[in-house]
């Protein structure tokens, strides 16, 4: 039974809506602890939205997408997962097991920076069992970035080669990859500056895709045959473009409906 | 100028997505002020979502149900509007005026019920000029809904036969409409129950559709004739499905794009 967020009832596991419910517990519980800001929970509104378009499944071409994610961080020099307060509150088991799996480095970077709020995502990870993790004193700035939002350290995304930016802000993605960095985005809508600029877009939930890239990372495990080949067929576009379809289809099929 | 919601910078005017910025900023302001809980930033989410697809603009189907809506408040026996804490925290001074211009009583209604919020709710309607606001001790409930869910007046929503319910949940606009009356529901969202359930289903920004029911009551004015043809000749099924088609083919043009 999870707790409502207004404290006065539950909901049963088996209500239609638990997996929903259950995110939006854990947001405002992180939002309670001083993880996510109330522009986080806007944004986590955004998502929602799409994912119900989606119907709330990992669709194809975002197994595709995670699956080039695996290869691309399993073939990195240095990878780095980039982690914001609603990452951290809604996926903190997924992103250690992720990190564990791919040797890729865990860095907190926020749009909203606080050295607070940096410290308790750093103290939420490190419960949910991370070790190192890139938090406070950011050391670099990205390039073409206003300061507080270009804040990140010389060890993490700034100098990795791979980086993966789940629920990231569109001027960073940017950034990023206008620096030659491979840039793997989650992000439930396929139209934002953060999907459009990523060389790989994954368009699914954070706490379907993050496991999927582990599940995909380890059945590839060191094959750098079939790692390499993943990485030179993949296509972004295609993707892109079929996902696309894929809501549009759906739209009208629930509009029929 | 606006302030920026983290609060160290300001967004200038012209930004090209200042209304937006704006809307979010008063929301966040209305959640520090105890009006907003942290699921109504959460569903504003959401709604920006099927904002950008409509746009952000009010497009022809909506403007017909704005126009219908007008019509059955001015034909009313008992018109009531009923506020909740993104409604007020929103649009405080489109609210009374409309409820001026139409002879509508405001009734505060939260989903999350607590009789300080909707204290804090009755008192920021007034410092935007409202006078007779039932909120605080509501003595009905709708039928068929749980305790905390169903509270309302016997002199508000439970007694008038057009109800304008902006922001809805989906379960009280089903039981509001299943007690006979005339539901007007502002929804970004076509797809939602409170959508599907009401007899006017207003597919529209709330900033943007609730002047222009003012508009469209003071244009009106008592010219009955003029308003029950607008009544008789309304069909929602027609709305709706021009939404649908519009949203669908907008989409397709973005991912063109």
């Amino acid at each position: 039974m999870l707790m409502n967020p207004a404290g006065s009832n539950t909901v049963p596991p088996d209500h239609p809506r638990y997996e929903s419910l259950m995110k939006r517990s854990r947001l405002i519980s992180g939002f309670k602890d001083g993880i996510v800001v109330p522009e986080g929970l806007i944004a986590h509104g955004r998502g929602e939205m799409f994912d119900y378009l989606l119907g709330e499944v990992t669709i194809e071409p975002a197994s595709i997408s995670e699956r080039a994610a695996a290869a691309f961080m399993l073939n990195a020099r240095m990878p780095v997962i980039s982690v914001n307060g609603n990452t951290a509150a809604l996926c903190p088991e997924g992103i250690v097991e992720l990190s564990s799996v791919t040797g890729a480095r865990i860095e907190v970077n926020l749009f909203h920076w606080s050295e607070e709020r940096a410290s308790a995502i750093k103290a939420h990870l490190q419960r949910h069992g991370a070790r190192e993790i890139l938090a406070e004193g950011p050391d670099a700035a990205l390039e073409g970035l206003h300061h507080n939002r270009g804040k990140c350290h010389v060890d993490g995304i700034y100098s990795a080669d791979v980086v993966l930016v789940p629920l990231e802000d569109g001027d960073r993605a940017q950034a990023l990859a206008r620096m030659g960095k491979v840039v793997i985005s989650i992000d439930l809508n396929p139209l934002s500056r953060t999907s459009l600029s990523a060389t790989v877009s994954i368009v699914d939930e954070l706490t379907r895709a993050i496991p999927n890239i582990s599940r995909f990372a380890r059945e590839l495990g060191r094959d750098q045959k079939k790692i390499m080949g993943i990485i030179r067929e993949y296509d972004n576009s295609r993707v892109l473009r079929a996902v696309f379809d894929y809501i549009s289809k759906r739209f009208e099929t629930l509009a029929r409906e």
